[in-house]
């Protein structure tokens, strides 16, 4: 491996304090499984009774570590979560399967639970037959040791390559003044050498949720943040979010959420779509060699699904980009891509923005076009990119970064 | 404008020397539009009851000679092309079609012809308006001068930041023992700073064909060849390519062809696929920054159609492209790609071979894998990766180059 990528310009200076949540405890372990000198396994525990929803990976060629979750989502209930990097079980075959029940069957050993009740996830190389006998052996002590106050080593274990730990935390005021936590940790999206990185995403709450609550819920905060963020448009074979709902805020008189028209169901979504939103951010501004974030928002579309491709087709436009990367107003390629996305679009009717400069509009560069003023606004580290396509009410918002010379660096690095 | 960027290597040695095609002349020009000190304006002008039959860019935001291009092929009838380089007169509004208009009426005087009989491209950047005066004026004289030998001139006077002409020529030989010529030239795809590339290509025969056989002879030769070759993914506003018939080779006795049943059809089909392949192949080798040529070719896929899109996958990743930059045998990357192209796939089905080595199978890495060979392998300035996706019959291939720290140096300069 080569040497590490200089941390990212947007690390937080500092990781929130997060409060223990009633049901969660974790304990994270150096395994060796690639990287040394450093945790690579995490083990969370919750409570009996805890409900757990997720989305994982569209990928057709997805790990057996996904698998597994998806099998076991299907019953929604969770007692413990096993992470470990730097090895994705990806493309591993039947070896891959059997390291996943050998792990599932440890860590059931450990908690004192069934292995219907165990969720699995792994990130780093794929193709690589993984030694789940690296880990297995430890989780009962581990099991043992798992404290709730554990979240900054637990954001730390399951990272890769990535620059910095990514955690967020919100408080939902409840009835009677009581209050429920929800936190959460992520690690990045991208592909991060030498490993297929992967996004992963893990919150707990202490709310007791009716699982159909709580899938609604999570599907609908990842499909407008983590489903939001792209780095280079490429999916890795591994994605999960899990959402977990311990119940034991329920201890506390805190009644459970069972009805969509509660209102402490709304505040729940609201908390969750900010801790996803902070994490997907976060993950977006870790991407690889990255020097901007990048803001696309598409307006006048023909409807949001339209505005969504027209917004990823800028996203993902390796010219667009590199002109970021360059610090160039360069909106000619912005029509390029809105013009590639296969959406209706009408070129005289196109108007494009960078912050508060408009570009272009009515099929031709705006009338008062400077270009030095757009070149200065492109030397900030966060660039708003809007598009108006001028012919219905569809609208996105997706957030990307900049493809630098770093970003070749990283992946052009060779694996070993 | 920055340095200009090294030579491709794959730049060929030495231009091919193309015949008189019978029915063909071009001039050049320096119109300063852009460039200073070289050839910008290309007028070629064909023999009275010329047949052209062309394909054009998908994008809804193309430009205005695009669209002036489309209009003149429903009916196909061609006496002169003016190609521009250095402003794309794309995104250009009404003036753009001003422009346009402006053009096609000084060339059709020029050349003694109807405006309906005159093709138009544009190459160069979006969203500059483009003052057409600067080379109206030069086309008279241009008219008067034009040569049917000046394929090399007519070649460079296309190019933007191509770093090397792209010619190609191609003898049929016909009924007695006559033969006919084919050849044609094009300029670069793939997203040049300081431009907005474009793929542009011009192909002319002296042979007499009907309209219907023509169209469809440059629909599937555009299909199998320039719609298989990809840069960065990204679509340009101008993309064109016109073939042109003079039927000039009827004075010599070689009879219309008007068949499609007749042989000389054939021949003239694979001649066509041969310059058209070759053209596309000096486009994607002078891709820009490459180091490595790729060829994908993917097998077993539910049809032709999914395998395309699963090749596209992988040959506009960014990471499967870094990955072959850095020399890097990461059939992971490949895994990947295949899971995320939204095409039917099923992982332990699936074999992906990197030249003569299969690296993975069954859903896993290969018994016999060997990183030394598949390192060493990668060394090789052409790379051919195959994956059988082991469900169907479909296949197809696709060509494109790596992601290196030329194309961002390249596209992350700034313009002016």
């Amino acid at each position: 491996m080569g040497k590490p990528a200089p941390t990212s310009p947007f690390a937080p200076a500092s990781l929130p304090e997060v409060p223990s949540i009633d049901g969660v405890s974790f304990a994270t372990a150096q395994a060796g499984i690639r990287y040394a000198g450093r945790t690579d396994v995490l083990l969370a525990m919750m409570a009996p009774g805890t409900t757990v929803a997720g989305v994982v990976t569209q990928s057709k060629t997805r790990s057996a570590p996904v698998e597994w979750c998806v099998s076991q989502l299907t019953h929604a209930r969770a007692r413990a979560l096993v992470v470990n990097s730097g090895n994705a079980n990806a493309f591993t075959g039947k070896r891959g399967v059997e390291a996943v029940e050998m792990t599932a069957k440890a860590a059931a050993a450990a908690a004192g639970c069934e292995t219907s009740e165990i969720f699995l996830a792994s990130t780093g190389v794929i193709g690589e037959p993984m030694d789940a006998s690296k880990f297995t052996g430890l989780l009962a002590s581990m099991a043992k040791a798992a404290k709730p106050d554990g979240w900054h080593d637990a954001a730390r274990a399951i990272m890769t390559t990535d620059t910095y730990p990514k955690l967020a935390h919100a408080t939902i005021a409840m009835e009677d003044g009581k209050t429920a936590e929800l936190a959460g940790f992520a690690k990045g999206a991208g592909m991060i050498a030498p490993d297929m990185a992967t996004m992963l995403a893990f919150v707990f709450t202490d709310l007791e949720i009716a699982e159909p609550l709580l899938r609604e819920a999570v599907r609908d905060a990842a499909d407008m943040t983590f489903n939001c963020i792209t780095v280079d448009g490429d999916t890795s074979t591994s994605d999960t979010a899990l959402v977990f709902a311990t119940g034991k805020a329920s201890e506390r008189g805190i009644a459970p959420i069972v009805d969509p028209g509660d209102t402490r169901y709304t505040a729940f979504r609201v908390a969750l779509d900010t801790v996803m939103h902070d994490l997907a951010q976060m993950i977006v501004k870790d991407g690889e060699g990255l020097s901007k974030h990048v803001t696309i928002s598409i307006t006048g579309a023909e409807n949001d699904r339209a505005a969504r491709r027209i917004a990823f087709a800028i996203a993902n436009s390796p010219i667009v980009k590199t002109a970021i990367a360059g610090e160039d107003p360069n909106w000619g390629r912005i029509v390029m891509a809105v013009g590639k996305a296969g959406e209706q679009a009408d070129r005289d009717k196109l108007t494009i923005w960078f912050g508060p400069h408009m570009l272009a509009n009515q099929g031709e560069r705006a009338a008062d076009y400077d270009e030095d003023t757009a070149a200065a606004y492109m030397k900030n580290p966060e660039i708003e990119i809007r598009a108006d396509v001028g012919i219905g009410t569809g609208k996105a918002t997706v957030w990307t970064c900049d493809l630098t010379h770093g970003y070749v660096s990283i992946n052009a690095e060779y694996r070993s």
